[in-house]
């Protein structure tokens, strides 16, 4: 049994020893920088691409299947695109024991391959719009990685959707950010800032990108889904076009929309504590364990006969593991995230009482068994909510205000470290110039969004340049 | 609107033209021998998944996910499995714009990787069983492919597990043959061979392998499922050591299973017709559809309001496109494969009934509004039951007894050719021996399995070396 390094000694420390300790993954050092998601993690994944494809499907989306493999040429035909992506690319050069005429490259998402073939598909605006999902893995040869947060492989979902105006793709673009947020809100129960890239963050190959922005524990900012307008751009490059309602050829209007494995960083970073995982109940693979308790043998038959009563009544898993004490048990649970964890011993039989011990809170409580069926409905609910008011409040209380440059410098430098917490989303008036957010990134820092709601004070005047601008951006040091 | 080949014309064109015209699936001809899945094949994948992966969950399996990529070396330590699967690698070796000190191989399938792992995690009898699976994209470079059939990417699920003996191993093996053979007749309606394969057909590093085997309407079998018993190879191969109970040191015994998208070729195959697609309903992402049919515009509410109360009734998709005639839209589901079509028109409306439109039988009922929602269970009911049926008299009727080589070859090189219909699954007694399996590659036709049922004349002697074997193989044609 180890032992988790404390948020306050070294957060980074931290994620890992909670990732590894709740049996989530484990770094898959043969491959670089590649992870293997263990039943434990996966089994989270499983949760939120439900929870996702249920909402893709209800707006009308269809899932398809793409090549992984793309040819290496296609990549360069959108400008932005290749020079975004080429640095990350992993390519198949031989294949069947013989060198390939033209190399493949494993996609790093499917924007070109699917242009492609949008362009076999489109030929009228009754063919509009194609709204499609992928669920996929995809490969971008990252230097420094971490478990769920940046992995050489990851595994995603990518939206593609072609329409017949931008009016059309635009409102598309901004219904899949609010899915996003909707899922990390109400499921994950993580917080997030629904806002617009700058251009110069924006998707290599978009016109505008879109992003949710959570607050990590630490204060850093984790990037966890992102919506692209992509205008005409990968349809002009893939010759994707169409005949309009009034007869004319037109390109089509595109846009494309991800969230990744990194949610789980994100869900990791935003609720677990000390002792481990904290999962929000709606993404708790197993949400309520029971412990039967008896150290008598004789003890057994009737704790283990009421055990199985409840249980099944709560949809509890018992922990009927001979090999381990209660105390191991609880332990194994807590590190795990379950969110509600039963307690039965002799005494509890007698009395009809049973305890139940919240994960988030750590409070015990002694109902009757009668009720535990209840109480325990009633438990997750209000953990659900009070996890995401917590981390709101957070999100709140670490959001600032700075009206000059060298107020952001200072905030930002004052973070003791962001490693160890004190990071702050910095709301600050700054246009939306590539050579203002170059600035920003001196102090390892970057503009994270304009949100699309403005919760501070409306217009005011660049910090860098003097010009008006429509409300703050939000900055912080990212993951 | 394109015509569907008829299958006594050209079998192969037919199979091509029911996955185009059902828009399932289209060759990705950038991507030489892969295909797009188009949203309905991938809609039946979905529901494949959820089927298998009900039954994986429901017999202890977890779902996990390891590497796409693996160092190149892995797959030389055990040595038939490197002598099977090099000729169809895809290799990187080329990542993050440098060249590669070890390439890597893009997964053909994962024991490698994974015995890899199972080193890690297992050291005790009490780390075991380890019961995995994974949902996941493989790559074999084919010279042939046709669509589900063989491509070169090809969605898998692939169960990776390990035990402390070769007993447990062995049980999981044919447990899981038999999860696959349910799946394969009790909801695609598809009968099955089970079977075990001849040494000289076993997978590359099994001790043995197992097989579901399918008939298709042309008379050739399907290798629809595998699963294997990989005794101590990869164990040994891997170095995955545990401590007995005893308190030795010994190998484990793993076994892996897999089957993949090749199972909607085999769905094709076994149920469509000339006119394209045939679903059996618990397959089909649409069971029901109402084509609504009026003239005059002031028929249109009426028709509507009646369709759409139907509709919520039964749940039923309403074809309500305005583009399309009525005609034109029972000719797009026909080929879709819909179980049923209801039609509804003015005079129906007014009588107080509906059109019921059966797909594999072509049968039209008129049956009273108040009794559609019975009648459409029923009638989806009886469909699933009658496909198989159909299925099952068609793999009786074509499996023949054979007591000499001559009267194998015979039979089936009488097949007219297996592309125009007439294969034979062709039950000779013949030993287990790589000498005898070359023999029966001289028709172009394999020993498909050692049936686990004898349903025929129990032990016999060999055809080929007159010594004494348990009972007939199966020989035939196969994809």
């Amino acid at each position: 049994m180890k032992k988790i390094t404390p948020r306050s000694e070294d957060f980074a420390a931290w994620y890992q020893d909670v990732v590894l300790q709740g049996d989530m993954a484990e770094p898959a050092e043969v491959v670089k920088g590649c992870m293997v998601i263990k039943p434990n993690g996966y089994a989270i994944w499983e949760l939120l691409q439900r929870e996702l494809d249920d909402r893709f499907k209800a707006s009308g989306h269809e899932n398809a299947y793409f090549p992984l493999l793309i040819p290496q040429s296609f990549l360069k035909k959108e400008a932005e695109h290749v020079e975004g992506f080429s640095p990350e690319l992993a390519v198949v050069t031989i294949a069947g024991g013989k060198q390939l005429e033209e190399p493949y490259v494993i996609r790093p998402t499917s924007e070109t391959i699917i242009g492609h073939f949008f362009a076999k598909w489109i030929h009228s605006y009754r063919d509009l719009p194609v709204l499609i999902n992928q669920w996929a893995n995809v490969i971008r040869w990252e230097l420094r990685t971490r478990m769920f947060l940046r992995t050489t492989e990851f595994l995603w979902q990518e939206g593609h959707t072609a329409h017949a105006t931008h009016e059309e793709a635009l409102e598309e673009t901004l219904r899949m950010l609010d899915v996003y947020a909707d899922v990390a809100e109400n499921v994950m129960a993580m917080p997030v800032v629904k806002g617009m890239k700058t251009l110069a963050e924006k998707f290599a190959g978009a016109v505008r990108s879109y992003s949710i922005e959570a607050m990590m524990q630490n204060g850093l900012a984790l990037q966890a889904g992102t919506s692209h307008d992509l205008g005409q751009n990968f349809g002009k490059a893939f010759d994707v076009q169409f005949q309009t309602k009034e007869g004319k050829l037109d390109y089509v209007w595109q846009t494309s929309w991800g969230v990744s494995t990194r949610l789980i960083g994100g869900l990791i970073m935003t609720h677990s504590d000390d002792k481990g995982l904290v999962l929000p109940p709606k993404l708790a693979p197993k949400k309520v364990v029971l412990v039967p308790i008896f150290r008598k043998e004789e003890e057994r038959a009737l704790v283990m006969e009421a055990a199985t009563k409840i249980a099944k009544e709560v949809g509890a898993h018992v922990d009927a593991r001979e090999s381990e004490t209660p105390g191991s048990k609880f332990f194994h649970w807590e590190q795990r995230g379950v969110p509600v964890v039963l307690e039965l011993g002799p005494r509890d039989v007698a009395s009809g009482n049973i305890v139940i011990k919240r994960r988030d809170t750590g409070t015990k409580e002694i109902v009757p068994q009668a009720e535990v069926a209840g109480k325990v409905k009633a438990t997750l609910e209000v953990m659900q909510k009070d996890l995401y008011a917590k981390a709101k409040q957070r999100l709140k209380d670490n959001t600032v205000m700075a009206n000059s440059i060298e107020e952001v410098e200072s905030i930002l430098s004052n973070e003791v470290t962001a490693e160890k917490g004190g990071g702050k989303f910095v709301m600050a008036h700054l246009k939306d110039d590539p050579k203002n957010d170059a600035r920003i990134k001196e102090f390892k820092a970057s503009v994270r969004n304009i949100p699309a709601v403005d919760e501070f004070d409306g217009p005011g005047k660049c910090i860098l340049t003097g010009e008006q601008v429509d409300r703050r951006v939000c900055i912080a040091k990212a993951y």
